[in-house]
């Protein structure tokens, strides 16, 4: 498809789904491309951004961003959570209908969504209502998730960000737990996949640093064996220092957190996990009674849900910031090219492992590999039941940053 | 008391409570200041750090820190939590005998207690078991909380970096609220004193920021209100993001936080209050039920807890880092001055308001001053039933560091 193929009208950008510390970058990034390349080019005639995702789209509100100076933008990029407003709306076929009827009342010709596997889906279905209609829309997704659980990619942005904070947030609750022994645990996000808690590992800035035990969705969570591993520990260092998911399952794949936890749904029919205290809480009261001696005193045993924060702590990874900015720019520039129905993607072109230098490669994938669909943490990435590997440590480390030089009084 | 008075002997250095992003700075800082003084006279033999504070000194674990390189000191002053060690002890009378009794085995005749006002408390028994004992035993305490509750201080070492995490925090949150309207939930560390909680009003970097309530133990908590304070934002704003302390009290004293958590005491007769995320749940909860239209669909309502991070997290306030390392190296000056039974003051030379040129002045007042008292919120500090003043406002912001400048997409 060539560039005089192209068709001439508004371009809407969107965020949606769980904000993070760099979705900023993205929306910054498709709108300086697309003035490079597209509304230079007389094909754009107006860049809007839509208010709460597809929901402010649908109701008419929309930013004008066609002219909203470099210098702002380069602010809002630094800023975290979603500039635009993000929606946790998953559009059924009538509401993708919808959202095509808003673009086309706007003469949109141009639709990039920024957001996880829900949001590729709604942009492949509002891409099939458009093409069944024969109007010429094209659809560009621009991955974004800090559970990095979009297929097809090496990782996704706002991963590397979420990462540095629950290292960060490891690596001085660890020095905590070893000036005041005892048992903690911090509940990491991730609905389905252990990524993000198994960054926790990257933490490990000494010989018997925490977190020394992790456990993350991929692994089917047995209790007891929970318990026997933080007693070994526990025995062994006369503290413990545990990373857990908050997606933790049993070997059915029912939730731990959402049985525990009354099961609240919403509107993706996702168990709420975030904004609870209650599985860390749960987790916690088992050690104590597991663990307290005939007649003895209970461990001190504490429980911390890392929460929000790791989507929006304003101390980004430098590389996911950057790589941020980069994806939107070439969802941008896939558009320029003629392509429609395609999903972003973030590769890697240098192999992790000692020396690495670390480069990222963007490309692309059709929405259709990537849509509703979920990356989980491979069996190589996994050590036993409680821990992650050497190529896991070699993946992560790249992306997420200097890291303080803790120092120890031995 | 003139230096030729000084005894000769060892100087006992330890760190008590919970850790802080700068309670090294401190260590460091009496290390540091031994050196240049009653070391380099000839008065202090040798620099031994306790581990794990009292416990390890009665338990013969100490560390030399006579020869170890300023290069070593200066990353683990930069590191958070306690180099030491600490310990949650509060002793007793006959535990204070054992401490003394071990500062004579060692011939200590210098000793420094980094802590809050527990500890300054040990040091003042500690100092009149050697008093009667006729054993001439220096005593200096040093004052660290994140509370920020000790008397006699314009703001103690270890504060403002907590502060800045939760300002921080909340400014990041705050957006996330914005961009996913809600009602969202952040417990604060402080149980008796609200200082923390406070400073979160800090993160209001626009007019409709968060957190748009603030509640503190300083203000009995009443259930009823709180449902209407939050119910009457959330119809204004279609948001609502709220602060509230880990302390909160209703008008008997009773921490609200303690009744729902089935009242754990740890070894001071304290409730444990964190390590849990029980009160935001408990409070989350309650506004759900309150807050639910007849016939319609529940609020979005959310808690986090912000834990262990505040008082560890590695991105302290340069303010706090340069301060504590000051009052460190001034409880060695102290000494060198021959003062013994005192705790070391940080003052404010300038005054807060707009202009201000901030500049802190260390001080000395006497353990009796300090010991087992706890500051409170003072009324010019507090607006309504749940807000601070712009006096507070005035007094925090200079302690925060810098922040960083958010942008919005209007």
């Amino acid at each position: 498809m060539g560039q005089d193929e192209l068709p001439i009208g508004a371009a809407v950008i969107g965020q949606s789904g769980g904000p993070t510390a760099v979705i900023n970058q993205s929306l910054v990034g498709v709108v300086l491309g697309l003035r490079r390349g597209l509304h230079a080019q007389g094909k754009v005639t107006r860049i809007l951004g839509m208010r709460n995702g597809v929901r402010g789209l649908t109701e008419g509100r929309l930013t004008d961003l066609t002219g909203t100076p470099q210098a702002v933008l380069d602010r809002v990029a630094a800023t975290p959570s979603a500039a635009l407003g993000s929606t946790r709306d998953k559009p059924d076929r009538a509401y993708c209908q919808r959202i095509f009827e808003s673009c086309q009342t706007i003469d949109a010709r141009y639709f990039f969504y920024i957001g996880g596997n829900d949001s590729s889906d709604t942009c492949r279905i509002v891409s099939e209502h458009a093409r069944a209609a024969g109007y010429d829309l094209r659809c560009v997704h621009v991955p974004k998730t800090v559970d990095n659980d979009l297929v097809g990619n090496d990782h996704t942005p706002g991963f590397a960000s979420a990462a540095r904070f629950v290292v960060l947030a490891h690596m001085a609750d660890g020095m905590d737990n070893a000036a005041l022994p005892g048992i903690k645990i911090n509940v990491v996000m991730g609905r389905h996949a252990g990524f993000l808690t198994a960054a926790a590992a990257a933490a490990r800035h000494e010989e018997h640093a925490g977190p020394h035990l992790v456990y993350v969705p991929e692994v089917p969570f047995v209790m007891d064996r929970f318990v026997h591993e933080v007693a070994g520990v526990y025995d062994r260092l006369g503290r413990c220092h545990i990373a857990v998911s908050e997606g933790l399952q049993d070997k059915d794949g029912r939730a731990i957190g959402g049985l525990l936890m009354g099961e609240e749904k919403d509107a993706h029919g996702n168990v709420q996990l975030s904004g609870s205290g209650a599985l860390g809480d749960q987790l916690a009261h088992l050690l104590k009674a597991k663990l307290t001696p005939k007649g003895g005193k209970p461990p001190r045993v504490r429980a911390d849900t890392l929460g929000y924060l790791q989507r929006c702590y304003p101390d980004p990874s430098p590389v996911d910031a950057r790589e941020a900015r980069l994806v939107g720019e070439h969802a941008a520039a896939l558009a320029a090219r003629g392509l429609s129905g395609v999903s972003v993607t973030l590769g890697r072109e240098s192999t992790p492992g000692p020396g690495e230098r670390y480069a990222c490669a963007v490309g692309h994938q059709p929405l259709e590999a990537v849509a509703a669909k979920t990356r989980h943490l491979p069996a190589e990435y996994l050590h036993g039941t409680c821990d992650v590997s050497g190529a896991f440590l070699h993946y992560v480390r790249p992306l997420l940053g200097e890291l303080p030089p803790f120092e120890l009084l031995e």
